[in-house]
């Protein structure tokens, strides 16, 4: 199944829910998009007593509550505009890894909520729900994470050898289509498993970042966001704190693919119709602070090199970023991809 | 909706995952009532696709996944002599107290379990799920714990004040009639919930600590057990460590019903028949270990008395339990109520 990569945990300074307020400010571009597309393409009937929502990769919150307020708020909506004299009784699922801070996704349920909640631990690469059980799958920024880095990258004997580097932006052909590849294994699971898991009249909405048309991955990517990451490890690498091989079997496992190719592996998969797939509204990107850095990334570093590294790693981050622009949409490199798909009958 | 006592998370050795060997064996010894109980009374449909069921007051593990594979293996039977050629997916809900260790029950699900396993956070004395929405519902040893202790019972102008004693036994009889009140009061609330939750056919399972019929709350209860902890905070109360207004407003919020009692509650409520109301085989049950004592109450402690006091409290508790027998099942403390309730339609 994979390995897993939470966002880091609690309500500390390096928390995933104090720094995730770039996550929050694309969907809050999305909503009016979400909004528009459940009225036009959810089937919902007078008769549904209940209607569930998922949110996979939901993470710690705070997004994950904004999000699910949005879609119900929605589905209401729609309710009301088709003259149901009662809601349905709505449950939301909140899925993450196992090893994601469910105690503090929890414990910042909002109080007022017009939800059950439940917590869903598993990774959304396999199946968590039964047939036909959810109304709505939701799942934002959480995509572009792989099931893991293609193991090829650190075979020093394959063309997709990705010495030197923790990313493809830059790297040989080989890389990117590795990582590709990677990409699309893991969206033909996640795609197979949803199949079975959306009820009739169902929506798949995902938000994800990606690349645009007509460009390689080496070209354009997530390669920007990365890169003062990894210049911090080269440094260490160089100055002899990090070992080459260290660096040389790490890579980071992020994916952002262009709407043609996503588009390709929804029809490969078959089991969906595309009712929309468009970018999100551009937005320039700040690099990620030190904090953000922590929030994403803190777990799947400790995972692979030693612990110790990793204060020292952080201490050299902040420079590497300071006076450094934000990534505008006009680089290219930031476009975030807008889906709803129907479930093919 | 009251306060929350978790039992005390993660794995270390004061752990409810550690020393909830008790809870187990009781658990253990009521198998085959369970599994008799399931078929005689369930009623599960050849058309049924899903089956839900919902562990109330769960804790930790491991003794709640014991118990859920119990269930499904019965209803597994129960599907096999019906004839039925194929079985329901199963759906497990953990409900717990939001702050109940969540991270360390989803860490301990078991890997080969045969359900869809979700997290369910919030207090059982309100609703928690969507109408008629569960087959089984479960609670083993969770509903003695009040929602809180009487208020009364810190009040020095009441004749149920419980200067110097945490709990009722061998207390006046206006103690016991406080908390005999409150248990009324949070069982009306916990079957009210119930009664919308439970799905039509499907089966309330309880297990809970009781006290023979015909004997006061103050005569029979869970005192033997709690006895050594409170003669701990005396001593601390009398070497001025403690000052009694600390002790004099701490109550210890759990109670043992009779069988009688319980009874007449259930059907004041109305919307249950019973099934079954029995006694758990009888058992002979050891005073609970520092270890043991520390999983169940370390957090109600620290809620209510300063920090600092817990770790001495603690050490003082071994020598009260030194070579105490453990208290026998002809002593009438020790009756294990099992319960199957019914939806009166």
């Amino acid at each position: 199944m994979g390995e897993s990569f939470p966002m880091t945990g609690g309500d500390g300074p390096h928390s995933y829910t104090k720094n995730s307020s770039l996550q929050r400010a694309a969907a809050a571009s999305a909503k009016s998009m979400l909004t528009s597309g459940i009225l036009e393409n959810l089937v919902v009937e007078h008769s549904s007593k209940m209607f569930a929502v998922a949110d996979l990769g939901c993470s710690t919150g705070p997004n994950t509550f904004i999000a699910m307020d949005n879609i119900i708020e929605a589905v209401t909506q729609k309710c009301e505009i088709k003259g149901y004299c009662s809601l349905p009784e709505f449950q939301v699922y909140f899925n993450d890894h196992v090893s994601n801070d469910f105690n503090i996704l929890f414990a910042n349920l909002p109080p007022d909520r017009k939800y059950f909640a439940f917590g869903v631990p598993g990774s959304f690469h396999g199946g968590l729900f039964p047939k036909a059980s959810l109304n709505i799958i939701y799942s934002a920024f959480a995509l572009h994470w792989l099931s893991r880095a293609p193991q090829e990258l650190g075979d020093v004997n394959s063309p997709a050898c990705n010495k030197g580097r923790i990313y493809y932006s830059n790297a040989p052909h080989e890389v990117g289509q590795a990582y590709s590849l990677q990409f699309a294994k893991d969206m033909e699971s996640f795609l197979a498993a949803r199949a079975e898991e959306l009820a009739p009249g169902g929506l798949m909405i995902i938000l994800m970042p990606g690349r645009p048309d007509g460009t390689l991955p080496s070209q354009n990517s997530l390669g920007p966001f990365i890169k003062p990451l990894e210049s911090c490890l080269t440094d260490m690498v160089d100055e002899e704190i990090i070992r080459n091989h260290e660096i040389d079997s790490f890579n980071m496992p992020l994916y952002s693919p262009s709407m043609e190719e996503l588009r390709k592996l929804i029809e490969k998969n078959g089991c969906f119709g595309i009712a929309r797939l468009e970018t999100l509204p551009p937005m320039s990107v700040p690099l990620p602070s030190v904090e953000a850095c922590r929030s994403g990334f803190e777990s799947i570093l400790r995972k692979h090199f030693r612990s110790e590294i990793i204060e020292q790693l952080f201490e050299r981050y902040p420079a590497k970023i300071a006076g450094k622009p934000p990534i505008k949409a006009s680089d290219g490199f930031t476009i975030g991809l807008f889906v709803i798909l129907k479930r093919n009958i």
